[in-house]
C-alpha cells in the first residue's frame, strides 16, 4: 500500500494546513467534499461542482450498490468515468446507510445482512465486499472500511462492542486492500462519546496502519457541544502525519471548530439539502428564502460567491415560492461555493497564523438561531 | 412605431430564412423560443439556455402577473434584469393562460375577469392592461396582442365570434401600444380551422397594421393533420415582408412542416416539459430514458448535441431512475439543444435550397409511435 502524499504547509495549533496528493488531483486540506449519493451531487452538474472550488466529492456505496449496482458501474467502466467527475472520489463503506435507511436482518461477526429501502431485496455487506465494491467496481479513489456505527446515546457497554467490531473489521478491510498503489485505504475511530474507547479505537486502527483516518459516530445527534468536546480529544490521538476525516460533518460553525482542532477533511449533504429546501448558507447562517422580507431585496445572497452574486435575493424568492426547480439547482450551488469559501478562508487563516481571530470573528458573526 | 428589420436572406418555396434584428441581439429565423413561463426556462440556467443555442425566450403575462406580479417585475428593474437573461424576450398576452389555466368569471367586450389558479384571487385583464404589463412593467421586446382562443373543435358561429373580438382588442392593442421604438407589437389570427375566418381575420389584422403576425388558435386537440391543412393556407394570408409567428408549436415534425409553409417563429413548452419527465428528443422522435434497453447504453443521446453528448444514455437511465434532480436538468438541456439545432438545420437548407430533401429525409427518419 502506497499512501498519497500529504504535505502539512502551515499550522497553527492544533489547526493544518496542506495537500493531499492523488493521482487524480490535488485535495486542498482542510477540505469540505460535497456528497454525490447516487452518482449525481443533487441538482448540480460536475462542471458546477467543480466551478464552486470541490477539489473531492464523496459517493455513497449503499446507494450505488442498489441503483444501479457496483457490477454495473464497473462494466460502464467505473465511477469516475459513469459520473463524468475525473478529480478524486471517496467512497464510503456503506455502513452507515446500511443502519439509518435500510432494514437489518441480521448484523454478525462476519457481515451485515439488509433489505433495501429500494425494493427491499436481501443484501450483504461485509468488509471485504465493500472494499471489492468501492475499490474494484466503483473504482473509488479514497476507501473507507467497514464500521458499525451506533445510535446516539448508546450505553457504554454496546458503544465499545461496535467500536470493536469495528476494530475487527479495519483489519479484514486493510487485509482485503491489499497493496494497492493507486488508491487509498482509511480506517474508521469509533467510541461514541466515551474517551476511554476513543482511545482504544485509536490504537487498535494504528496497529493495524491506515493511509488515513476518520472519526465516525458523530453528528449522530449528539449537537454540537457534546460533538466539540469529543474532539477536543479525539484527533490527537490519530497520526499526526496522515489526513483526519470527520464523516458527515457539519454546519459551518462546526467545521470551523473542528479545524481549530486538527480535522483536515468534511462531508455533509446539508449545503444540497439546504438547497433543496429553499435555505440558503451565508456567513451568518442559514436563511430561509421564502421569507417575504427577500420580496423585493436587489442585492445578492453574498458578493464575494461568484456562482451566486449575480441572481437578487428578490429572483430566488420568487422562484422558491413558485416552487421551480432553478432554486433548487443555485441554491445548492450558492451553499457548496459558500462552503467551499469558508475552507479557503480557514486554509489562509491557518497559513496566515490567525485562526483563533478568524474562528472568534465567525462566531459573533453568527445571526440567532 | 418603428417596426424591428426583418431580412430575408433566402427563399426555398414558401419558406425563408433570415435575420429579425431587436436592439437586444439579432433573431436568426426560422426560430424556436424555448418558453420561460414564471420567469425561468424550467430547470436550466439562462447560461445553458444560450449555450443550448437560443436567440430569444418567451415569458408568461398570466403567470408573471400573478407572482411575484408586473409591478414588483418593474419596480426591480423589469424582466431582463429580474431573470438575467439580456437577450430578446417575447412575452404572450396572458389571453390563453386565462382560457386555459383559471376560472374565468366573465369575458366582455371590454375585458376577461378570471381567477388567480395559485391563491383563488381575482384580477383583470384588458387589451390596455395586456399592453402596459408587457411593455412597460415587464419591458418585453415582443409583445403580443389580447386575443381570445376558443377550444377544439369549435362551432364556426362561436370561432367567429372569437375571431371579431380578437380583432377589435387588436385594433385597441395597437391604439394602447402607441409610437414605440424599441418594441414591437404583434397581431395574433385566429379562425379556428376555418379557411374564410382565417382569411378575414388576416385581413382585418393587416389593416390595424402590426410589425408581426402570429397564428393563434392551433396545436389545441385538432392533430397534425388538420393544423398542416390551416398551414397550407394561413401563413400565406399575411404580410410575406413581416415575421410570421406560429405559437405554441410543437413537436419537431409540425416545426419542419410549418416551416416549409412559411412560418418564422415558434414557441413550445415540449422540450422542458419533456425533459422533466425523462423524455429525450431525438432526430427520430422521442425516446423515454426510463426504458431498461438503455441500462448500460454507453452512448449519448445525440454525438452532435454538444451540451449532452458526454453524457452515456446509461448514466440519465439512472438518473431517472432514481429521480434525481439532474435528470430533469440534463434532458430539459439537451431537448432545447436539440431543437435548436433542428432550427439551424433548417435554416442551412432553406439557405441551400434543400428543404423539401430536408423534409422528406426527416419525416422517413421518424420511429413509429
Amino acid at each position: 500500500m502506497s499512501a498519497f502524499p500529504f504535505e502539512i504547509k502551515a499550522r497553527d495549533g492544533a489547526a493544518r494546513t496542506g495537500v493531499l496528493k492523488t493521482p487524480r488531483g490535488d485535495i486542498r486540506t482542510p477540505a469540505f467534499m460535497p456528497v454525490g449519493t447516487a452518482g449525481t451531487v443533487k441538482a448540480l452538474t460536475v462542471e458546477q461542482v467543480k466551478d464552486a472550488g470541490a477539489d473531492i466529492i464523496l459517493g455513497n456505496t449503499y446507494h450505488l450498490m442498489l441503483r444501479p449496482g457496483a457490477e454495473r458501474v464497473a462494466r460502464l467502466g467505473g465511477l469516475h468515468k459513469f459520473m463524468r467527475w475525473n478529480g478524486p472520489i471517496l467512497t464510503d463503506s456503506g455502513g452507515f446507510q446500511v443502519m439509518s435507511l435500510s432494514k437489518i436482518a441480521k448484523v454478525t461477526e462476519e457481515s451485515v445482512t439488509f433489505q433495501s429501502h429500494i425494493d427491499g431485496s436481501r443484501h450483504i455487506l461485509s468488509p471485504e465486499r465493500s472494499i471489492e465494491i468501492q475499490a474494484d467496481l466503483l473504482g473509488s479513489d479514497i476507501v473507507m472500511q467497514l464500521d458499525e456505527c451506533v445510535a446516539w446515546p448508546a450505553e457504554e457497554a454496546r458503544a465499545r462492542q461496535a467500536m470493536q467490531l469495528s476494530a475487527r473489521w479495519g483489519a479484514r478491510s486493510k487485509a482485503a486492500f491489499g497493496a494497492r498503489q493507486a488508491q487509498n485505504l482509511f480506517g474508521i475511530q469509533q467510541g461514541s462519546t466515551t474517551r476511554a474507547l476513543r482511545r482504544e479505537s485509536a490504537d487498535r486502527l494504528i496497529e493495524t496502519g491506515f493511509d488515513g483516518y476518520a472519526i465516525g459516530g458523530l453528528a449522530v445527534g449528539e449537537g454540537h457541544e457534546a460533538m466539540t468536546e469529543v474532539l477536543d480529544y479525539a484527533p490527537a490521538m490519530l497520526p499526526d502525519d496522515r489526513p483526519r476525516y470527520l464523516m458527515g460533518v457539519g454546519k459551518p460553525i462546526d467545521i470551523v471548530e473542528a479545524v481549530a482542532r486538527g480535522v483536515d477533511m468534511f462531508d455533509c449533504v446539508l449545503p444540497t439539502r439546504s438547497g433543496r429546501h429553499g435555505q440558503a448558507w451565508t456567513r451568518a447562517g442559514p436563511v430561509n428564502l421564502k421569507n417575504a422580507r427577500f420580496a423585493e431585496d436587489d442585492a445578492p445572497l453574498d458578493a464575494d460567491i461568484a456562482v451566486s452574486n449575480t441572481y437578487s435575493k428578490a429572483y430566488l424568492h420568487h422562484l422558491v415560492k413558485s416552487d421551480e426547480l432553478l432554486s433548487q439547482i443555485i441554491l445548492s450551488w450558492h451553499n457548496i461555493a459558500l462552503f467551499q469559501s469558508l475552507m479557503a478562508e480557514l486554509r489562509t487563516a491557518i497559513a496566515e497564523g490567525r485562526l483563533d481571530a478568524y474562528r472568534k470573528a465567525f462566531k459573533a458573526a453568527q445571526a440567532e438561531d
